[in-house]
């Protein structure tokens, strides 16, 4: 059993469950009634066990060991499988999903700040889990009923896989352009069984060991339909068929071809797949045929919120090793007296700007995951309609950010927790260069950060006329004003008001480059805004946060754990806003310039 | 023999060499009196071959096999072996070394160009070879004519290895808190002769079988001697006692107790080194006792560079691996009209703006070492002894910001790279990855790049009472108001204008900071003061750059390759200035807020 480097700090996820969301609004919906927020905490509590004493040594195992390719089987090292049980048979899997196919029906937010637990001990272990939960989500949305009673339970309590197959050798950010087959089975006696014929790469969890039978959600075109996405049908591809009475029958015609030998993720089979190469794969068409992207969009949408969790678990596990470290370690004299004794790093003051870049980083993200968590409860379980809807659109327009901003600092945390360490941080005694190499991949899959920032300038800004982006930044405006004079942040208010203004005027600028055919300008620099507005949203909710922290160190007695964590928060709160925020001065500046160089470049000139 | 990736572009390196440095005032030199610039561009042509045809073999093998210790003896793999005989046979180690001894005497600036070919072809593979060549510098400018005599062509001609041995297991950072013990030998009967008794830990090439002798240079503290860096002395330990009529005696008491299993540079053996622990351990005093660390810094500066040359290496080949997949990767139609068919992704505005980082961030770089291995030439050859002077000094200032600034970036490039390649860049089926994680180790190990800031801030911003940085700011503001109404480049100068300005800025501020008691806040922000004065360096070069490359570019023939070469540069110099140069407001503006949180906050609330 793998080295256990699993050592989390929960506090942070208790202050943004239990004192900062509006927790009373979400348990009062009809569907959260029977929960109380002390469940949740005793939650905490058995969630931490499973991270520590079951994921924590996946962590090791799956990188040294890894996954192996044999014979178009994958195994995976012995530690997954005790870790996959602990998780099946303890309802961990279906934290959040329907009681009614075995799930435990828990609110997203909570479910969400759990799952960091479980991903910061191992996340890339946990996608094994974590496709199990949005593959049975997409059949609970939109399977008939038959499909539900024979695939969902099965998944929520781990005894089937599931994977979402939508790259091809030739289709990867171009969905569009997939070559995967579907044609009418005559021989099934059932209208929405297909043959599926076509070959899939980089799937993750595509084949392994710990389950009998993996459910396949395959986008594939029906023989005859339109080009591009619109002509794309999602399919129900079992690698076992799975007979009406629930029993299982002959092997489908899948085969795992191999798996990729990746810098990162070891413990995650990356495979290809084949589908129907003898002519025999059979898939059942899940709802209308040619609605295949949209429904495919609900399951990559959460998984592009848990590419913002995977990051953020990885980065907070790699502060925590790094905070540790820099507590321990004993290196030169105070910067101001040079004559004294050696001390610990951790009073260093670079050492410490890291440090905060971790904290104040790690923490910034949880808030906005947590806070996008919310949002869709309450889009999905408020009685108003009208409520239901602009938090859903809230969510959307968050959700790209989550994904880009958060995969992109996480990385550059793992650097930053690497350098604190030094030489070791960069050799496999110490965890950080794992995470380092793992989370890497996080930028790349479920849409390229790029992808997002097209889908945020794209589409999420002109969502219902642009009101839900402008009323959000109105809010931002709101509460700047409300707090300009504040005692403790007035300087951090006055940041974000500077910083959302110039956030707001990128989007003007975008608005008159449509109109001056500028519009290449536009996917030029998106990833830039993107990051703009991600910076401004987590130092809008940074300091709602720190204003709670500082009522309630006024009162916490000095010396105790409370008056540490709040003191911390303040901090937190401050450091982001002066040393975060300002990036988005250096963006708006460059943006300003409508340098066109790298347009104007021939491509011989490269 | 491994796969080769090795295709670098060469067109820069001749640019910079041929057509921006005057080139002619080093060749009017003494020393280099036998030298024309055409034989320097043979040179180009022969090295081109050394780097592809044996040592890309070594970049896959390196880091697939790597090195494997076993009982005390490291090996490498075969390949390597090749590698380093080609390089000795063909006097490339000694490229820039004395004739006297074997080397070529050719300029520094000449050896740093084409050292980067070989960098770029497998850094890990060349630290046998750097190391050969700082080491050997050491004992050529202390050593005795014996020492000389015994030790500097044998390394120069790849005979023996050589090493620093500086980091213990207890002293990282801090060097001068090392345990390693000198007593003198009384049965030596040689005054100079010492036991050596100690633990060093992360020895580069501590140990390998390419050599059957290394020579370790050990700084070590002699009995009696101060605390601190004041009482280290330097000493040359072979790992097999070489007798004064040159033949190879018995073996010395040193031992190879481990290697570290790293992230990346898995050709380069990181060794742990155990000196004396059966008390025979015999050293050679180098040089005046008490004197180590000036010496080592010799060494230690040689290798600071080296770092920019190898982190701009491995950037320059990531882009040249993007570039490459850039041209054939068909993804997408154009953003501007959805409707065409789909491109090769070099079309993508965000692929674009990716290569221009890895372009114009590469030439910047390239300018930045080449302009300082030029003054280091000049320097050491001018027959002014104040411009020997000037130049020296102006390289010192340079050092750390090449060393930090190229290192950081590089890293963010092959980042970039990997993000052009999607979800290949992550396998290791391309070189991207690898790139990734060698870099790394760049930005830790010969100083941290903290370490460069406060080597920036503390030593060389207050060389020659502020001179040397100060008239270095006036040359550049002078340079932007003559060149303030170009007609291509105004906005450029007028930016790089701000950015001097704003870094100016700074570092007066941190000149109140003493005076006003707040001092700390200047570690808090060093690392991203020397980003500041990193990149306005880099703008000055390049607009530099710019104007010989526009002026050629209106002679050039259109269609011609100095005709898309010329148009190239003019963009990456706009492109650098108009996308990095904002970054240093964002920093400015960050550390004018003197925000503390990170001083501030308590141990115990991290």
């Amino acid at each position: 059993m793998g080295l256990n480097f699993f050592n989390r700090d929960d506090r942070d996820m208790r202050f943004v469950l239990f004192e900062w969301l509006d927790m009373e609004k979400v348990l009062g919906y009809e569907k959260f009634s029977e929960f109380a927020l002390d469940d949740f905490a005793m939650m905490f509590d058995e969630a931490y066990k499973i991270a520590r004493d079951f994921i924590g040594p996946t962590f090791k195992d799956g990188d040294e060991i890894g996954v192996k390719y044999e014979g178009g089987q994958v195994t995976v090292p012995p530690s997954f499988h005790e870790a996959f049980k602990a998780m099946a048979e303890n309802g961990w899997i279906g934290l959040a999903s329907p009681p009614e196919y075995g799930g435990q029906g828990m609110p997203a937010v909570v479910s969400g700040v759990i799952n960091e637990f479980f991903n910061a001990a191992h996340f890339a272990f946990m996608t094994y889990v974590g496709l199990l939960v949005s593959n049975s989500g997409v059949i609970v949305n939109y399977g008939t009923d038959k499909d539900k009673e024979m695939f969902v339970e099965r998944m929520i309590t781990g005894e089937f896989g599931g994977t979402m197959c939508l790259t091809e050798p030739d289709a990867g950010s171009d969905v569009g352009d997939l070559l995967t087959k579907a044609t009418p089975d005559p021989d099934a006696g059932d209208p929405r069984i297909y043959k599926i014929e076509g070959s899939k790469r980089f799937i993750t969890c595509g084949r392994h060991d710990m389950v009998d039978v993996i459910i396949h959600l395959v986008l594939a075109r029906i023989e005859g339909a339109p080009k591009g996405t619109k002509g794309i049908s999602l399919f129900i591809v079992p690698t076992k068929w799975v007979n009406e009475d629930g029993s299982i029958g002959e092997d489908n015609d899948v085969f795992c071809t191999g798996i990729e030998h990746k810098m990162g993720i070891h413990g995650s089979a990356t495979c290809s797949l084949s589908f129907g190469e003898n002519g025999k794969c059979r898939g059942i068409l899940l709802g209308e045929p040619n609605s295949g992207m949209a429904k495919m969009f609900q399951m990559m949408n959460e998984a592009r919120i848990g590419c913002g969790v995977q990051a953020n678990a990885a980065a907070a596990a790699a502060y925590d090793a790094a905070l540790q470290y820099a507590k321990e370690r004993v290196q030169g004299p105070p910067f101001v007296d040079r004559s004294k004794p050696r001390v610990p790093i951790i009073q260093h003051e670079d050492v410490r700007r890291m440090l905060m870049n971790l904290k104040a980083g790690t923490e910034a993200a949880r808030a906005m995951i947590a806070y996008n968590f919310w949002m869709v409860d309450v889009a999905h379980n408020d009685p108003d309609p009208e409520v239901r809807k602009a938090m859903g659109m809230r969510s959307e327009l968050m959700t790209p950010l989550l994904k880009s901003y958060i995969t992109d600092m996480g990385a550059q945390l793992c650097r930053d927790a690497m350098q604190i360490l030094g030489g070791v941080g960069y050799c496999a005694e110490f965890p950080i260069e794992q995470h380092y190499r793992d989370i890497k991949i996080l930028s790349i899959w479920e849409g390229t950060n790029f992808i997002q920032s097209l889908d945020l300038v794209g589409r999420k800004l002109a969502m219902a006329g642009g009101s839900v982006y402008q009323n959000f930044l109105k809010e931002i405006f709101d509460y700047t004003a409300a707090y300009k004079e504040d005692p403790d942040f007035a300087k951090e208010f006055k940041m974000l008001f500077k910083a959302a203004q110039a956030t707001g005027d990128i989007s003007m600028k975008y608005m008159t480059y449509f109109k001056e055919g500028k519009i290449q300008l536009i996917p030029l620099s998106s990833t830039r805004f993107l990051d703009c507005l991600a910076e401004v949203t987590m130092a809008y909710l940074m300091l709602q946060q720190g204003l709670i922290a500082r009522d309630k160190l006024a009162e916490a007695k000095e010396g105790s754990a409370n008056h540490a964590y709040y003191t911390g928060k303040v901090a937190s709160v401050k450091y982001f806003c002066n040393n975060f925020l300002p990036n988005i001065f250096a963006r708006h500046t460059a943006i300003s310039q409508e340098d066109t160089s790298a347009i104007d470049i021939p491509e011989a000139s490269f």
